[in-house]
C-alpha cells in the first residue's frame, strides 16, 4: 500500500476526467475451489487497488462526483470475527490509511445507487460481480457486460498506462522474482526432470516473495503450442524447454519473462540459428522502443527480423516488405510483439484490451498474427511493455497454409519439414519507455544468448 | 483417472439409489484471478469427478433415469484452438474413456432438461453454476441455492464417504506430499525466516507433485487465530510456528496434516508439556477411532484429555464429565476434532455438512465447540477422516468468558494470564477406519513428539 496522498490525488484526477455521474468500482471477492469456503487466493480488482488501495474481499468504492462524496461499502468484523481472526484494524481505520472518511456496510450499496445521475462502473469479469451489479441494477447479466461504462473506462485506461515511479519499484520487485524463477528453471533443466515439477517449483518462489505467479505458467516442451499449460512432460535431451513464466508481488504488480532454454543446457546448431533470430528480434525491439513511434511498427520491424533471418536459412524467400505487407512472419510468429503490463500482466486486459492497446489514430489490423498484437499505440514516457519475439513451427498451421496455399511465394514449405519437431523459441523482456527510449523495467537481465543460457543451466 | 469400469459402476450405483428423474451434474469452468483469460489453475467439481471423471472445463452430464440414458455436454475443439492447443483427443473419445457414449453441445442442456421428469441437482457454490443454473431453470440466483436435491445429495454424500481402494491410493499420494511438505516447513523453521517463504515453498512443492495444496496454508506464529491466512511474520526464536497444510494430487485428492514447531527447533518446557496434552490428545483419538462408535464420543474424548491435561498444570479444576457437560473444554479448543476427507479436504462441505456428517440418529450439538465438529456420525470401515486437537490460548475469548463468567467452576482465570502470549498447538493426522480400528492413511508418520519434531528440524 502506497502513502494515502498517493490514492486521494488518483482518486482526485479521475474525478477531473470523468466530471459527472456516479462511479462505482467493485472490489472483487473470495473465489471458490471445490465448496464455498475453501478459496483461491484472495486477488483484489487491479483498478480496486488502484484507485483505493485496499486488498481485502467484499468492497465498494462509490464517488459522486456531482456531490463531492465518495464511500468505502463493506462490512466491519464482528466480535466472533475477532475471535476466530485476530485482533484487525476496522475497516474505518483502514479507510482512513488511504484517506476515505465514510465507510458504510455494504448493504447501502444499493440506496446509494438509486440516484438519478448516471452510475458508471466497469465491465465487470468475475460472475459474483456480474450477479451482485445484475441484482443492484435489475439487469440481465448479458446487459450488464454491455452496459459498463466507456468514459469511465478510458479515463482510467489513460491513467493507469503511465506508471508512476512508485509503481516502478513494485514493478522492478515482480521482476526481481521473475528472475530468480527464471534462473532456477534453467538450473533444473535437465533430461528426466518433468514440467511439473520445474513449473511447481518456480510457482512456489512466486509465491514465497509475493502473492502468485502473475499469469499460469507455460513450461514446455512443446513451445510450438502457444496455450499450452499442460506440465505433464519429462524433459527430454535434445529438446527445448520454453518457459513463459513471471510474478506478481504483494502489492499485485506483475512480471512477464520468457527464455527457451536446451534441455542439458547444449544447443544444437539448427537450434542455435532459430534462438539467434529471436534474440536479434528482441534487441532490435528494444533498441527501437522510444517515445512517439508506435508499437505497431516495432512489431512489423520483429516480423522483419524473423522472415530475413529464416531467409538466410533458407525458410523463407521473396522481398521482405512484400513478405510483410502479407502476413507471412505470422506462420512463424502468430502473435503480437507484446502487451502493457502493470497491476495486471496483461495491464487492463479486464477494460478492454482495444481500449488499452489503440485508439483513433492506431487502429487494430485484421491480418492473421498482426491482428494478435494486444498493442499498437504511440509509445510514452512511463509505458511498461514486454517485447517477446518468437519463432514457432507449428505442424498444423503449416499444413494448413500449404494446404489453403497462403503465402506460398515467400514460404519454402519443403525446408519446413525438417522442422516439424523442432518445437518453438520465444524469448521476452520487460522494458519501461523512458524520455529519449527505453530500458529494463528490471535491470538485471535473465541470460539471453545461448552461450549465456547454457552457462547458466550448468552453473 | 480411472478404468471406464468403475465410473459406469459408480453411475450405475447412483441411478439405483435416487431411482427416478434427470440427474445433472455441472462441471466446473474456469476462475477468473484478474480479468477473463487469466484464471487461476483449473479446480474440476468434486462430484463431476467421480462420476464423470474429466477434469476439463465447461461440461454437464445428464443422467435420464427413466429412459436410461446419458449425455455428456461440452463443445469440441475447433480448428483454430487445435492450431493454439495443440491436438488433443476429442472430447467424444475422451467420454469414451469413462464410458460415456453420447456427447452433445453444451448448448444442448436447455433442451435436455425441458422435460416433465424432476430435475435433480446439486447445490452450486461457484457463482458461475448459479448464472447457468439460473438462466436453465429461469429462477432467480436465490432460489437456486435452495431448490437443490436433497435426494441426490444424499445419493452421493452416500457413496463418496466409504473410500474405495483405488481411492486409497490416491489419498495416500496426497499424504506422501503432505509429508513431504510438512518436512521441509520443519527445517526451514529457523529464527528470521519469514513465513512467507516457508508456506510459499511447500505450496510450490505441492503443485510440484500434484494440482495444488488442499487447502489455504496456514503458516503462523500466531497459531491461536485460527481462521489465519496471515503469512506476514518473520519467525522468532521462542516462538512456535503452527503449520497446517496438504497437498490435492493430480487426481484431486487431498492429504491435510498439522503439526506445531519450535522455532529454531528447541521446545521450552512449558510448550512442552502443552504440546504433551495435544498428542495425547492425538493419540488417544486415534486408539478410539473404530466401527460403530460416533466420531462424537471420539470428540468429547479428545476434550477429556486436554481437560484433565491442563487440570494437571492448574490451568483448569474440578470434575470431568461436568466440565464436559459445560463446554469447559472448548475454551481451549473451540473447534471439532476433525471431517471427512477424500476427493475435498472437507470432504462434500459443498453438499451440506451437516449431511455429510451427521445423520438421524447422531445430531450436531448446539453447545460452544461441540458444535463446530464437522462430522459427528458412527464411524464405518472405508471412512477417511483427519484428527486434530488443539490447545490454543486466544486472549479475546478468554477475556470474554472471563467477563461473561462463563464456566468459571471450571477455569483458573488467573493462571491463563501467563499464557496470553504463548499462542497454540494444533497436531493432525488422517486415519481410515478399517475393520477393526483404523489406520494412518499415509502410513509413515510425521514427527509428532517434540523430541521426534525437535530433531526433525536440527536435521
Amino acid at each position: 500500500m502506497f502513502n494515502k496522498e498517493i490514492y486521494i490525488e488518483r482518486r482526485e484526477e479521475l474525478k477531473k476526467s470523468v466530471k459527472s455521474g456516479l462511479l462505482l468500482l467493485l472490489g472483487n471477492g473470495e473465489a471458490s475451489v471445490n465448496y464455498a469456503d475453501n478459496a483461491y487466493a484472495f486477488r483484489q480488482d487491479s483498478s480496486f487497488i488502484y484507485y483505493v488501495g485496499l486488498d481485502t474481499p467484499n468492497l465498494a468504492y462509490i464517488l459522486d462526483i456531482e456531490n463531492d462524496k465518495e464511500y468505502l461499502l463493506g462490512d466491519e468484523l464482528t466480535i466472533d470475527d475477532i475471535i476466530w481472526m485476530g485482533n484487525l484494524p476496522s475497516l474505518k481505520d483502514r479507510a482512513a490509511k488511504v484517506g476515505i472518511e465514510t465507510v458504510l456496510p455494504f448493504s447501502q450499496l444499493s440506496k446509494l445507487i438509486t440516484t438519478p445521475q448516471k452510475l458508471h462502473y466497469l465491465k465487470p469479469y468475475r460472475y459474483r460481480n456480474i450477479l451482485i451489479l445484475s441484482e443492484l441494477l435489475g439487469e440481465k447479466p448479458d446487459a450488464i457486460a454491455t452496459g459498463f461504462s466507456v468514459e469511465l473506462t478510458k479515463a482510467i485506461i489513460k491513467m493507469r498506462l503511465i506508471k508512476s515511479p512508485e509503481e516502478l519499484i513494485e514493478l522492478e520487485d515482480a521482476g526481481e522474482t521473475g528472475y530468480a524463477m527464471h534462473i532456477v528453471a534453467m538450473k533444473m533443466c535437465q533430461p528426466g526432470v518433468s514440467e511439473r515439477e520445474i513449473a511447481g517449483m518456480i510457482e512456489g518462489l512466486a509465491i514465497s516473495k509475493g502473492t502468485r505467479v502473475s499469469f499460469p505458467t507455460i513450461l514446455s516442451m512443446n513451445g510450438q503450442t502457444l496455450h499450452n499449460h499442460d506440465h505433464s512432460g519429462i524433459l527430454e535431451p535434445g529438446r527445448l524447454m520454453l518457459c513463459d513464466a513471471g510474478a506478481e508481488n504483494v502489492n499485485y504488480y506483475a512480471s512477464d519473462f520468457t527464455r527457451t532454454t536446451a534441455v542439458g543446457g547444449e544447443y544444437s546448431q539448427k537450434q542455435k540459428d532459430i534462438h539467434n533470430i529471436v534474440a536479434k528480434a528482441l534487441n532490435d525491439s528494444i533498441a527501437l522502443a522510444k517515445p512517439r513511434i508506435t508499437y505497431k511498427s516495432v512489431h512489423r520491424n520483429a516480423y522483419k527480423v524473423v522472415f530475413e533471418g529464416l531467409r538466410d536459412l533458407g525458410l523463407t524467400k521473396g522481398d521482405t516488405e512484400e513478405a510483410l505487407n502479407a502476413g507471412a512472419p505470422a506462420l512463424f510468429m502468430p502473435h503480437g510483439l507484446g502487451h502493457a503490463m502493470g497491476l495486471d500482466v496483461h495491464d487492463m486486459e479486464n477494460l478492454g484490451e482495444t481500449l488499452v492497446g489503440y485508439d483513433d489514430e492506431i487502429q487494430r489490423d485484421t491480418l492473421f498474427g498482426y491482428k494478435s498484437l494486444r498493442f499498437g499505440k504511440r509509445l510514452e514516457p512511463g509505458h511498461v511493455l514486454t517485447v517477446e519475439p518468437g519463432i514457432y513451427f507449428v505442424p498444423q498451421l503449416i499444413d494448413k497454409w500449404k494446404a489453403e496455399k497462403i503465402n506460398t511465394e515467400f514460404i519454402n514449405f519443403d525446408k519446413l519439414k525438417d522442422y516439424y519437431d523442432f518445437g518453438g523459441i520465444r524469448l521476452e523482456d520487460d522494458i519501461l519507455i523512458t524520455e529519449n527510449g527505453c530500458r529494463l523495467v528490471y535491470e538485471k537481465r535473465l541470460p539471453v544468448t545461448t552461450e549465456e543460457i547454457e552457462k547458466a543451466v550448468k552453473s
